[in-house]
């Protein structure tokens, strides 16, 4: 298992007329969260689609069970529980400024090549990082 | 069960540097989906809002089959299959403009008084516009 | 000169915590208004992308005279008064859903070639859909 | 004069199918700006619609120079070079990570009581954590 935690603080353009952080915009922040757990392994995100590997999004659940509201500093826990072969499951959990989980969730990447845009294994140079964490 | 579809066009800020809507986006497409569904049997969403009834959401799940690219018309097709009780449920399919299935998924919103912030049954008046569908 | 009016609904997610459409989702708007315009003359946007040119904004001014909220069906109308040379500016004006300005502004947008970078005159056959109105 | 510097990294959420932050996000970017500023002279912007004060935009000016790319962090360097009184004046320059200047811009914001939503002038309270600054 690898983990990686990040904060983030909701922008006033991220709330909606309910007071809330819009329910779509955490799709950012668990964006933010696996990119953050990426590069404390040494990986940019950006660095792996120089390499010609795009990792498009295969499927996200969320549970929300509290809102986040204006200017709070939420923290992001991301977790990759399995080896990536040809997709990479990142779970998240939402914390508030309370440490209260406000919410969890799961997103499911493919592994793609850039060009041809076929779907291919996790690079080996991309599992060495982790190898020793699995 | 009742059932709406709706059309939307991929705005250039809603797509990403893969050239793709970006993953997050398709939050704001499913609000468009059921808002729109709802309109079509006599209710505005802020209307509902209006009478002291925030809906917000519980759960989200999508899975993506194929991007969608800028400028792209989709179309968005939005159910609920079961008639709401203290949440209502919402299913999405969405369709390129070649009308092939891009992604599907659902959302779980709960009924809650906006004064109180506490859960709520679905109001009788709100469950009356649905009533021979079902 | 040339013309064209578009309508947008204000999404949910594009409001903010007073209640209001954020300030700077009217840069999406303004863009979907001059995207519609360019349209209505025969040329898509991303057609003229596939044709090797791009269009980076270099500046954006917006007035903003009243807010608009959820849901709430808000009129776009865009206008060139200039035949474009190196660049091309757009004019907009927003008129909420009682016909009363909003806001108005402007956009000026740079004709870059797509893969050297570098700028360069707007194409001929962009200029001849609009020869007439100038 | 007052003066405040904070950083944000770009989001791929944020970026566009050019591969650049597309231009409409530099709004988000300013308001982050802002909040730093005022949060650095122990004034959130949060506490202060608490206190009963809105502060909506009335216009805005952006000069874009250069774009920014994903996962670049760019620098954003706020003023206030007037003392505020029915509205606060923000100056903003974005560097980008190599510390060239890629936009500059400025956004005027009114005093609003929020109850009545009428103008209001800026109240003692603020001005009193400025005043040694102008």
């Amino acid at each position: 298992m690898i983990k990686g935690t990040t904060q983030i603080r909701i922008r006033y353009g991220e709330t909606d007329r309910m007071n809330y952080a819009y329910y779509g915009n955490y799709a950012l922040y668990y964006e933010v969260g696996r990119a953050e757990l990426l590069r404390s392994f040494g990986m940019d995100y950006s660095e792996l689609e120089a390499k010609g590997v795009i990792l498009p999004v295969m499927n996200m659940h969320i549970d929300y069970f509290k809102p986040a509201v204006y200017d709070e500093l939420i923290t992001i826990t991301t977790y990759v529980h399995q080896l990536p072969k040809a997709s990479i499951k990142f779970d998240y959990e939402i914390y508030n400024s309370e440490n209260i989980l406000i919410n969890k969730g799961y997103t499911t990447l493919v592994f793609v090549d850039k060009n041809t845009k076929k779907p291919m294994r996790a690079p080996q140079y991309f599992l060495d990082l982790f190898k020793d964490h699995f």
